[in-house]
């Protein structure tokens, strides 16, 4: 018998050999219906493998991350077998998952895929999906491998082959397919139930453009066909409200080559949402106590040697400058120069918690095939702070940081959120992470109390914190669902101390501080192209660079929308007149496709009773107001920076 | 007889070889007596060097820039010929006129100067002057001048001799001395009654650090002793308002070796000038029609090529990063980035003017040895725009800007300003000036009538006009009488039609549109710096990092303070409560020495009376108010922007 130790802390004991699965089914069979593979002392396994010693286990549905890509890599072996079955003498590369689906690279020969084939394939796979047929694990020698492949004259396995140990080398089958892979795989292909292959690519033999190039197919798949027709709406939806085509439409933001890649020039409507978000977080900074600074974009290469910047993240950075003899960087990161202010002047417990905040500039080196309109940039403008403080306040202004974040999640209707803890691993102490077990036990801790308390919605994951202190990573879900990567915060023991940061405490000796990192904005660069894809460019009306537009039925009302405008723009509401000499309805089809919130349109009657005629842009006509009495509302809407009901 | 013209365009007759001092006289005696030099046909000559042919004259006098630098010139003679007396043997390099006065580099061999040599000096020289001796100009052959200087031994005059052409060498003398020089001088050493040796310093020979390293003695001078006596007192009064020591004492910014020369990190007090001085640019800029942008602070090369601020102004720019194969550059200014977003979407004439505004960032070389707190500095935060209009719009565009910058003078208290007008050379067009003849003769005409119009006081200056069109550089005076050059504006003919900007004018046609660039506030740098010496710190209220200090008696009123601070805090007031264990004496003292300009007094009688105590800096009691009385007070002297009273 062996000992089977389940999540929460439950420990039952099963004969030598059993399986997730059949551990599952001991559960309950509901369970083991929806179990596609199991995490066996941390390794993901197949369901069905053997445990032949005591072990943790957590078994893994679609709910988990793991679960999903075990999932998507036994559909790409499932595309596979339906490729071979079609075509015949096809060569197989390597087959991942992927953040959403997987693909599979494959030598055709001559063949060129089409649109019709994957339908062809798609068929295929469905058919094959129904036969249920298990996903079979077994091990093999190197040798044997070998000679499989060479009789199969499959030099792309081949080549595979050669990196592998020997005693290490699986091989799976299903159905009519064998691969060599190393798993795991999910219990059957009956799983897989809806099907879609989205795209063909093509991809050099292991990203070389000098080698040969291969057909990469895409695809994805679901445990049933309404996750599939969800999954098609949002991402005919994602291409409505991409934030490229939205950012060139209302003039959010242009890229020039003469200017370089990956360096959006902010237009003026973009430059209003800068600064409203700017207004936001400096409201809402200086009301939780950060003073804010401005400091220089580049700084001597020293700083960075200090910070452990260089030569560690170097690729990331922007080459180096050389003058009278020195090297100058273009910042990667704002917190040297933080720490260089925090030093300006000696501190004592009295100045602490001492927190700076600037929308600093950053700029990364990206590969240019990795840049992506305002989501993968070279120029970041963030939205960042560092705190200094002692232990004793590390609890409360973590705390305050995360109330940061939910704060400003609620004002921009952000509803799906978690933060994924990452910790350190104690066995790597003093290499990979800080030598400091103590205060990673501690601020571990607290961080986690922190989420705990505040019931926030986060995961933990083991031996991924930074070097020098955890982090949480911030992950949203825009309004059509798709997920974002939006933010970092991450205590630091290590920058204050090779940066010789310290304060006088309470017994008048020298104290190295904490530092907290965090930018709840992230980077205007990312947070406005989310905010793009999540309002579709339907800015709420405190962010929509034109807030406004009055429209005159005639040239007769033009008078009378010019005062209306003045009256709007004496409150500061960015507001403008559409006078040109178009029909009223082709007015407001204009300004809807503008994405402008209201519109006010003004004709005889309005003129006669001194009252504008509302329209909410995409609900239509909301009544007649006294321009004062409306002027009142949309002052309020916007200062409480309403979102859109 | 020859005709002058003089500057009314009055024409009179003279006998050939008249001098200029002639025609004073004739005019007027007491004239006569102030004239230092004269411009005949717009070159500086000797006032008593005689005319031979018909001529413009316009007299010199202290009143103009080269009045005074004549008279500075003259004056480095005489401390020559005091230099001679006192120490025979000594050799002279170069003695130029400066802003403020003149040096003369010399090598007096082993011989070390003191302070109270220059004493000695001094006195000297005021024996000398008072003997006004006529400064006496002679023509020379080359062969002459170079035996009188062989015979001396003077290896530094004949090498300046060496660059100089026979016929046009003179030599001058006053009393005993003579020197190699193309004058021009004042009449007589009499002039000079005011004298003022400032400093000693080494400065290598060319400037090369490999040559020996001459005295270089500091003066200057004045026609009476009241000017020398408001001078001195300004200096020892800029000495104390010396930007470098005050931005140090109120937390304004620092340096960091680490970051970089020339590289100044605001701090938190230094910011809330920052933010506030941006918040009255976009306030202004938005109420006059400019939108906003936010631009990368690197381009590639090509941007720079297609400026022509490549390879024209390499020298000036930081060297560039050379990634991709590509070289990238920090900006040193911000048009080219600004010009790609006029052209980022088509233009017509209904969008015209297109007025864009950033506060942009820009990095510019300066050798180290010019850096200068925040005076010369490598990184510019600058208060930048640009005006794209059409020829009929830009009168009134040319004079918005104007009116801008007396608006913001007002606001900050300048009192003396001159805009110097720079114009262009009609002989060098399609050299020196793009070849646009109309243009400039249109666009020249409107910008002075502008100044004419709204009486801003200017001066004209030939031949010095921006490669693309007539510039006017912006001259003001601290409180204290210094002067600074704030800013620039520029007419722009070129660089549109270098990037190939246009609009579709009316007629349907393409039109290149004119470009003014401005910057009124300049660069924070400089600007910062120039406010903390003409307000020695003692900021406005509405600039003021720190508006108002509550100081409690005792402890005892804490509670009070604090429901102050509280109710202060609340209206977006800057304040802090001095809460540390002191007596109300010393607690005042030490906020009147931050400059902060308010003190709230609060003990037994205010907590009673739910009153404060109010202190103005510098100004002591202002009397008791209710808080929400006073709370209004200030805040309508913090809206109004109001100056310190």
């Amino acid at each position: 018998m062996i000992k089977i130790t389940l999540p929460d802390g439950a420990v039952r004991e099963y004969e030598k050999g059993v399986s997730a699965l059949g551990v599952a089914k001991s559960i309950s069979e509901g369970l083991a219906r929806k179990v596609l593979a199991a995490s066996i002392n941390g390794q993901v396994w197949d369901a069905t493998r053997p445990i032949e010693e005591d072990a943790s286990l957590k078994l893994l549905t679609w709910d988990d991350g793991d679960g999903k890509s075990t999932f998507w890599h036994s559909s790409a072996h499932l595309m596979a077998e339906a490729v071979e079955t079609a075509f015949p003498g096809v060569k197989f590369w390597v087959g991942p998952a992927i953040d959403k689906g997987f693909y599979y690279d494959m030598d055709l020969g001559d063949r060129k895929l089409t649109e019709e084939d994957l339908v062809v394939l798609e068929k295929k796979m469905n058919e094959l999906a129904k036969q249920s047929n298990p996903y079979i694990r077994k091990s093999i020698s190197k040798a044997d491998a070998l000679q499989y492949f060479v009789e199969k004259s499959d030099e792309y396995k081949l080549d595979l082959l050669q990196n592998l140990e020997d005693g290490t080398i699986t091989f799976y089958t299903q159905g009519g397919f064998t691969d060599l892979c190393r798993g795991p795989h999910i219990p059957n292909t009956g799983f897989i139930k809806a099907i879609k292959l989205t795209s063909i690519a093509g991809a050099y033999w292991k990203g070389d453009e000098k080698n040969k190039q291969l057909t990469r197919v895409y695809g994805v798949t679901f445990p049933n066909q309404k996750e599939l027709d969800e999954y098609l709406l949002m991402l005919e939806e994602a291409k409505k409200r991409d934030h490229r085509k939205l950012g060139k439409e209302l003039g959010i933001y242009t890229m020039s080559d003469d200017v370089g890649q990956g360096l959006p020039l902010w237009m003026p409507n973009g430059t209003i949402i800068i600064e409203e978000l700017e207004r936001l977080a400096k409201t809402t900074e200086t009301a939780a106590g950060y003073k804010r600074v401005v400091t220089p974009h580049i700084a001597k290469e020293n700083l960075y040697l200090t910070s452990g910047h260089l030569p560690y993240y170097a690729d990331s950075m922007f080459p180096p400058m050389e003058m009278d003899g020195e090297k100058y960087y273009l910042r990667a990161m704002n917190c040297p120069h933080h720490h260089k202010i925090f030093d300006a002047e000696p501190k004592s417990y009295k100045d602490l918690p001492y927190r700076i905040a600037e929308y600093g500039t950053c700029y990364r080196y990206e590969q240019s095939g990795e840049l992506f309109g305002l989501m993968r940039v070279r120029c970041l403008h963030m939205n960042d702070a560092h705190i200094y403080c002692n232990r004793e306040q590390f609890f409360s202004e973590f705390k305050a940081v995360n109330d940061l974040y939910i704060k400003y999640f609620k004002i921009f209707g952000v509803e799906k959120y978690v933060m994924r803890l990452s910790l350190h691993n104690p066995e790597k102490l003093g290499k990979k992470y800080v030598n400091e077990p103590e205060l990673w036990k501690e601020t571990e801790d607290m961080v986690r109390k922190v989420l705990v308390e505040t019931g926030t919605p986060f995961i933990e994951v083991q031996d991924e914190a930074a070097f020098y202190g955890p982090k949480i990573d911030v992950q949203i879900w825009s309004a059509i669902g798709r997920e974002f990567t939006l933010a970092t915060n991450q205590v630091d023991f290590a920058q204050p101390r090779s940066f010789k940061l310290s304060f006088t405490n309470k017994n008048n000796e020298p104290e190295i501080p904490l530092i907290i990192h965090r930018a709840p904005l992230g980077t205007h660069e990312r947070f406005i192209g989310f905010l793009l894809e999540h309002y579709a460019g339907k800015f709420p009306t405190w962010l929509a660079p034109i807030q406004v537009k009055v429209l005159p039925i005639s040239d007769k009302f033009l008078d009378y929308a010019k005062e209306v405008e003045m009256a709007l723009l004496q409150q500061g509401i960015r507001v403008e007149i559409d006078d040109k000499k178009k029909k009223i309805g082709k007015k407001i089809r204009d300004t809807e496709l503008m994405k402008i919130p209201y519109m006010l349109i003004v004709g005889e009657k309005e003129v006669n009773e001194k009252v504008v005629s509302v329209r909410r842009q995409g609900k239509g006509d909301t009544g007649s107001f006294a321009v004062t009495e409306w002027i009142a509302q949309i002052k309020q809407e916007i200062e409480n920076r309403q979102s859109i009901d």
